[in-house]
């Protein structure tokens, strides 16, 4: 049987949570009273409002955010064979920097020893190989740029890590940042790929303001804000020239890519045009390597795009299907209606556009729910 | 010959020019002191500081954005038989209200006399029918919907107009503001088109600071800010029931949708998730009218996206290539280099990748080029 490999889809380890219940401040969890109802996670000020009953700030985490069982009853529910967990945001950005290294090391740890748990019990049942992978997590507010590559090196030494997480804000100025360079660097040294997922959105006056932002639910932050964060997170790298000075880091783009297939023909447009670049008698020094190019050479997307359209620019912009990833997003987008227990939507969805989109060619499709992963991760 | 129809093309008429000259605050022209120097319009706030020179704020405002006849040359430099020329950004949002009618009728009129007369004097020169044809400005300012009302009637009446042209903040509010219903209806009622673009991109906030933004010139706000500007107008108008209460309105994105093509599908996803709406037991009303179904009965796309990667989803999101017309945004994006006089890198760019998208079906490109621009605006 084909692999079928999900290399988006978040846990919080239960030593995290508990981190985050101990914390008063964004993000934190909070218990309600009332026994039965779940925990809710505050990652966003916005959503850290006194106005807002403590009961229902922030979103509820159940079982499924920190039950490694509850992840592996979903994988069977969808016939995925394999799954490369990772921390969900907020990561670890906000730990004091005297916590930092250590809280890493812990939660990197957990999820190493919780794959090999699973697998090995795994193998038992089903004779199937391996189950689980992970990306890790950064310290990235540790007191020096060390900690970290110390950090991305400790990770090539467990066996079920294949990369790294990591937000858009990188040490707090944007991924366009000079600091980073020490951790580009390590990356690129040792090959680690970074797994680029958005968590703060875009500002909410960029949504007609808070009002107009919490108008129609989650849906402008999660829908927009998570894709613009990610595409700006990426372009800033490209235009500050990250993938000149690293011509070998890999980078996996999470939602295929935001939206940057579909605008990287604008972007590379507005950079020919652009006076302020060096290249057009400018005075800034602009990117040298074009979107294009770094598309096909560093970038990789998940296929957690939910229609044909944005695949089909996902696969034209990566050059081919050989660098898409099937992916869930699990836990997030659960089905609203309990009595749902099929399919998730927001899985089969996925699903139905990677068929639609590449069938007739069958191995195309197998590549992009599996293959792709278990050739670029190195899995099985 | 199979004609060109260039949809995305605009001017500041002179007397819409000679308006913003006698202004103080933003939008306004300024007259630098060398005669030799081009004027400078400033239209956003972050452009009108004191930090600035006024000689270097804002953007170059040459002739072509004012003198019909290097509009008229740029179209035969690429083979563009017709143009629907619009007034750029800011339009006419920033009148008095009391002035709001007058300068609308005066602008409009002349824009329909500008077509009336290069197209009575190209009929003689070439023997073609018809050059120019236009989409009209609102006086959205004005104090009462109804003087809206009886603007967008009175274009019905000018026998080279074509629709209208619109910003995305609406009467201030965006395009999900209640307040907007009588505009949606007469646009519906009289089956006028209008064509939405952006013009404030996003707040700096969004990029990382206004230093962030201002890093790589006007990559982040033209690249991105813009098209994810116009995805946001968009997408509040369809979460706020505008479709489903306005079923017939048609509507012309710029630049391909913004990235609507690209995240429709996520949206439509996130929907379906959306606890808050009614349909899934929440307290908010929510769309009624699916993302897929709007695409491909009332929103249009302008082939302005620079790349097949784009091109791709856009003809996929909107059921085909019947509803994508070719562009140019010109006056913008001509070629730095001067000695560049053959084609516009910013045009080639776009024919190509209409081209290479939708060969080997010449009906296909033809239409796209200008066959669907004819039949939808009915043109010549």
């Amino acid at each position: 049987m084909s692999p079928i490999v999900d290399i988006h889809t978040h846990v919080y380890t239960p030593a995290y949570l508990d981190m985050l219940r101990a914390r008063k401040k964004v993000p934190y969890v909070h218990d309600p009273a009332d026994p039965n109802a779940d925990s809710r996670l505050i990652i966003l000020s916005s959503d850290d409002s006194a106005a807002i009953p403590a009961d229902q700030r922030g979103r509820p985490v159940d079982s499924s955010y920190s039950d490694i069982n509850v992840k592996l009853a979903f994988m069977r529910r969808h016939g995925i064979t394999t799954s490369v967990i990772s921390l969900a945001n907020p990561w670890l950005d906000f730990l004091d920097a005297h916590e930092a290294q250590a809280w890493t090391e812990r939660i990197n740890n957990d999820l190493e020893e919780t794959c090999a748990k699973v697998n090995s019990t795994e193998t038992q049942v089903s004779g199937a190989s391996k189950t689980l992978y992970a990306f890790g997590a950064l310290p990235l507010s540790a007191p020096s740029p060390s900690i970290v590559s110390d950090e991305i090196k400790r990770l090539k030494t467990l066996p079920h890590m294949r990369g790294i997480i990591m937000g858009t804000s990188g040490l707090g100025a944007g991924l366009d940042d000079p600091a980073l360079d020490p951790i580009w660097a390590s990356l690129e040294e040792t090959q680690t790929l970074l797994f680029l997922h958005p968590h703060y959105g875009l500002p909410d006056e960029a949504f007609g303001g808070a009002e107009a932002t919490q108008r129609y639910g989650h849906v402008l932050p999660l829908a927009l804000g998570f894709p613009l964060e990610t595409t700006i997170a990426v372009t800033r790298m490209l235009l500050s020239g990250v993938f000149d000075r690293f011509p070998k880091i890999k980078i996996l783009l999470a939602h295929s890519g935001g939206t940057l297939p579909f605008l990287a023909g604008r972007i590379e447009s507005c950079i020919a045009h652009e006076r302020h670049f060096v290249a057009n008698g400018g005075t800034t020094q602009g990117p040298v390597r074009g979107v294009w190019d770094v598309l096909k050479t560093n970038i990789y997307l998940d296929a957690v795009v939910y229609g044909e359209a944005g695949l089909k620019a996902a696969i034209h912009a990566a050059g081919g299907h050989d660098r898409l990833l099937f992916g869930t997003d699990h836990p997030f987008f659960p089905p609203l209606d309990e009595k749902e227990d099929n399919a998730w939507l927001s899985v089969s969805t996925n699903f139905t556009a990677i068929e639609k989109t590449l069938s007739p060619d069958q191995d195309a499709v197998r590549a992009v729910l599996g293959g792709n992963a278990v050739r670029i991760l190195n899995l099985i």
